[in-house]
C-alpha cells in the first residue's frame, strides 16, 4: 500500500519547481520543470532539503562548460523516494534517502575492495548531463531538455541511478543529515579513514570552509595536540577556534612563507597537512609544512586537471602525499552508519549549518556562499506554494 | 685481553692502503694514507669487504663537488672494530660490524619513533667531508687531509661515529653481508616495510639495478602476482627474469608510453610502482602507471634537489606517493636481525654478487658498474701485500 500522494505521481511525469541555471554564473530561475518517471535501475526522489556546496559553484561558474547549460545543480541533499524504476529491489517509495555524488554498484573491482570508495560503473560524473543508460536528462522545460548535474537536487523531484541512492534511518532529521552528502563527510573521513591519526598528532588545515572545519573538528575529537588553521580570510580565526584550531595563520599577513612558520611552530613540521582548497600551490605548501619521517599531506580540494610539484628529497625522507574523495567512505556501505552515529550524537553536523532558507531564496544562499559568509545554507523545499 | 694485532695499533695513527679519488671522475689511486685513532664516540674499523654502489658513483662523478676532493669513497661494507674512542660502551675491538650510511643515535625524536629510520643527529651526511665533532677528516696523506664520504670504506681502516656502526653476529660471512649496508636492504625494506603488499599484488619496478632487483626478488617472495620490470637496457630482460619479473618493458623499444602499456597489461595500473632510478620523470611515470583507488608509488631512487610533478586528480582518486631511504630500516635496531635472517637463509644476498675482486682492482670494479655490467662487485681487502 503506497500513500495517496505517491500513488498519484508514480509512473507519471511530475511538474514541479526547480532552480534552473540558464547560463554560467547566471541567476537561478525557480520555475516549473517536467521530471520523467525513473527508467530501469533509476530512482525518483522527492527532495526535502538541499545544502549548497562549493562544487556547485565551481561547475556553475565555469564558462568553458556553457554547452552543458541550462542545468539543474545541487548534490548535497536528502529526500524521500517517490518511485523506483524496473529492477530496483533495495529501495521503495517512502524510503528516506541521501543521493550521493559518487556511486557504489557493489559489483566492480573498486566496490569489492575495502581500500577505496571509487566505483568504476558509477563514479563521480560531474560532466555528464544525462543518465548513463541513454545519455538523456530526465528534466525538461516545455519539451526542452535541462541538463542534470550529479544529483540535481535543486529541484523538488530528481531522478538518479540506484547506485547513488543511500537508504538511511527514517528517524534522522533530513534537514540536518543532508549535510552528510558531501563536504562534512569528506572532512570527517579524511581524518578518520585516511589519516588515521593518533592522539597528540599535530595538524595543519589549509582552507577553513566547511570541509576544512570538518577536518578541524574531527582532528580535535581524535585528540590532535595542535591544529593550525590556515586561511586568508581574517574572520576565519574566530570561526576556526570555535571548531578547534589552536593557531590561526593568514598567509597574507605573515612576514614569512606560511610553511616556514608552520615548521617553526611545530619544530620541524606537522604530522598531517590537509589541503581543503583545491589549489596546487597550496598542496605544495602543505607538503612543505609536513614533518620529515612520516608527515602526510592529504589532498581533499579538487583542482581539476592541475598538477602539483613537490621536492623528491622529501619523499625519500619519508613524507607522503595522498588524497581522498568523499573521505574514503563508500556511500551504501558506510553512510547509513554515519547517520546512525549522528542519531547517537557521535557525529555532529549542526555546527556547520549557518543558514536555513526556503528553496525559493536559493540566489540569496549562493551569494552568502560566494561571499564566504556562510558555511552551509540548507534550502528547505516545504515552502513551495502551488 | 685484546689480540696482539689490535694492541699494536690502538691509540696510534695507522698507515694503510686506501683508494683515493683526487678529482671528480678521476682514477682511484690505491696508496698509503694515514688514519687517526678514533676520537670520543668514534670507532675505527678494519674494513674487510666493501661493495660498490651507485651513490659512490654519483658523488665521485659530480663536478660541482670538486672542492670535496681528494676523497675516500665507499659506504657499503663490512669490517671488524679495531679500536673505539672514549665513551663508546656498546662496541669493542674485535666486534664484527657493518658501517651504515645513515645513523641511529637512539635519542632523537626520529629514533624514538617506529615510523621512520631518520636520525636528526646522525642522518645521511653525504656532503660532510669531516667528522661531526670537529669537522675534520681522520684521513690524511703526508699531512694533507683527505675528505671522508659516509663510511669511507674504500680504505683498509676507516673512522666513523658510533651511531653509524652496527654490531652483527660474528658467524655471518663478511664478504656477503657487506651487501646489507645499502642497496639490497633498501629494496627489501621498500617491499616489506613501506609497501607491505598483500599476496597477489601487481608491481612495476623502474630500473633493474641492484635496488630494483632486490625489490623484484622480495616482491616475488611476498607473492606478487605480476612483476613488470622496466629498464632501457635489453640485457636486463633475462637478468630480471632470474630475479622474478614476469614481464619486461624497454621504454626505448615500445611504441607507446610505458605507463600506458603498464595500465593496459594490468587493466588499470599496478598496485605498487617502485622507482629505483632517481629520475623525476621516471617517478612521474611510475605514478601514472598505478592503479586508481590504492596504487602506491614508492620512490627509492635519489634525485638530489629535483622536483616531481604529478596530476592532483590521481591523488583525489586514491593514489599515493611516498618514498624510503634504506628501506625504512633503523640501522642498529633492525640490521642485526637482517643478518640473522641471512644466517637462517630467510634472506639472500649472493644472487646480487656478480663479481669479487681484490681491493687493488677497484678501478676495474668501477668500470663494470659504470657500464652496467655488474650488480655488486665485492672488493676484498685481504690481498694487500706489504
Amino acid at each position: 500500500m503506497e500513500t495517496c500522494e505517491e500513488s498519484t505521481t508514480i509512473g507519471k511525469v511530475i511538474t514541479c519547481k526547480a532552480a534552473v541555471a540558464w547560463e554560467p554564473k547566471g541567476e537561478f530561475v525557480v520555475q516549473d520543470v517536467q521530471v520523467e518517471p525513473p527508467h530501469a535501475m533509476e530512482v525518483r526522489i522527492k527532495v526535502t532539503h538541499s545544502s549548497l556546496c562549493r562544487s556547485d559553484v565551481f561547475f556553475w561558474a565555469n564558462e568553458s562548460l556553457a554547452h552543458t547549460f541550462p542545468r539543474i545543480f545541487g548534490h548535497e541533499a536528502a529526500g524521500i523516494v517517490e518511485s523506483v524504476g524496473e529492477g530496483i529491489t533495495d529501495l521503495r517509495p517512502g524510503d528516506h534517502v541521501l543521493p550521493i555524488f559518487t556511486g557504489e554498484c557493489r559489483e566492480c573491482k573498486y566496490c569489492a575492495s575495502p581500500k577505496t570508495n571509487l566505483c568504476s560503473k558509477f563514479g563521480v560524473a560531474s560532466l555528464e548531463t544525462g543518465m548513463k543508460s541513454d545519455g538523456k536528462s530526465r528534466f525538461s522545460v516545455q519539451g526542452k531538455p535541462i541538463s542534470r548535474f550529479l544529483g540535481s537536487t535543486f529541484s523538488e523531484y530528481t531522478v538518479v541511478e540506484y547506485a547513488y541512492v543511500v537508504k538511511i534511518n527514517p528517524a534522522a532529521p533530513l534537514d540536518k543529515v543532508c549535510l552528510l552528502g558531501c563536504g562534512v563527510t569528506a572532512g570527517i573521513g579524511a581524518v578518520r579513514k585516511i589519516a588515521q591519526m593518533e592522539a597528540g598528532a599535530t595538524v595543519a588545515v589549509f582552507g577553513l570552509g566547511t570541509v576544512g572545519l570538518a577536518v578541524v573538528k574531527e582532528a580535535k575529537l581524535q585528540g590532535a595536540s595542535r591544529i593550525i588553521g590556515v586561511d586568508n580570510k581574517a574572520s576565519k580565526a574566530d570561526e576556526g577556534k570555535r571548531f578547534g584550531i589552536t593557531d590561526f595563520l593568514n598567509p597574507d599577513t605573515l612576514n614569512k612563507p606560511v610553511d616556514e612558520e608552520i615548521r617553526e611552530l611545530t619544530e620541524g613540521g606537522v604530522d598531517f597537512a590537509f589541503e581543503c582548497v583545491g589549489n596546487p600551490n597550496v598542496m605544495a605548501t602543505a607538503f612543505e609544512s609536513c614533518q620529515d619521517g612520516w608527515g602526510t599531506t592529504i589532498v581533499i580540494g579538487v583542482a581539476g586537471r592541475a598538477t602539483v610539484t613537490i621536492p623528491t628529497r622529501y619523499l625519500l625522507s619519508g613524507r607522503c602525499m595522498k588524497g581522498t574523495l568523499y573521505g574514503g567512505y563508500k556511500p551504501k556501505t558506510d553512510v547509513p552508519e554515519l547517520v546512525e552515529q549522528y542519531l547517537r550524537k557521535d557525529l555532529d553536523v549542526e555546527e556547520f549549518i549557518t543558514h536555513n532558507l526556503p528553496f525559493t531564496r536559493i540566489n540569496e544562499a549562493f551569494k552568502l556562499l560566494l561571499a564566504g559568509d556562510s558555511l552551509r545554507t540548507v534550502l528547505h523545499f516545504d515552502d513551495i506554494i502551488r
